[in-house]
């Protein structure tokens, strides 16, 4: 199954390539989820809170948020746990 | 205002201190928020995680998740935006 094409990835960018990915997504789409797992999911917090702070007048909020375990295969082969968050974020207006 | 005794604040500690710390509240409140600021919201999914995963048979879930921008001041006197992240976590079952 291809990624569903509302979901932004938080990987080791600057920040603000997140940010404005998920602003391009949502001229398109209601709700972008924004997913991140281990140490990066503090930056999913910083890139939502970017986005409903910063831009406030533009009309987005934070719709949901779940924190759940992926199991992961790491390099060595063994299994483990990794923490996950996705966060969604919605249009509260039609542009 | 004193803190509310049903918040465990994520810090610099091991994680097991606050796993620990979380689950002798939980013998006394039916849910405790987990909070954290910055870096250490990653510290505080892992500690949901490992009380809602590894303690599954002793009844415990995330109630809810709620993010949000605490306006600090840092040590140089300026304020900013510090992403914030409180998790609840309850009992499913009376022991």
């Amino acid at each position: 199954m291809s990624r569903p094409p509302n979901i932004i990835f938080i990987g080791k960018k600057p920040i603000m390539t997140y940010v404005n990915a998920t602003l391009t997504l949502l001229a398109n789409e209601p709700t972008v989820t924004i997913k991140a797992r281990g140490k990066s999911i503090t930056t999913a917090v910083d890139v939502s809170q970017m986005i409903v702070k910063r831009l406030d007048a533009m009309g987005y909020k934070i719709t949901n948020v779940r924190i759940f375990s992926d199991r992961m295969t790491s390099l060595d082969g063994r299994e483990r746990n990794v923490s996950t968050m996705e966060i969604d974020v919605s249009r509260t207006k039609n542009e």
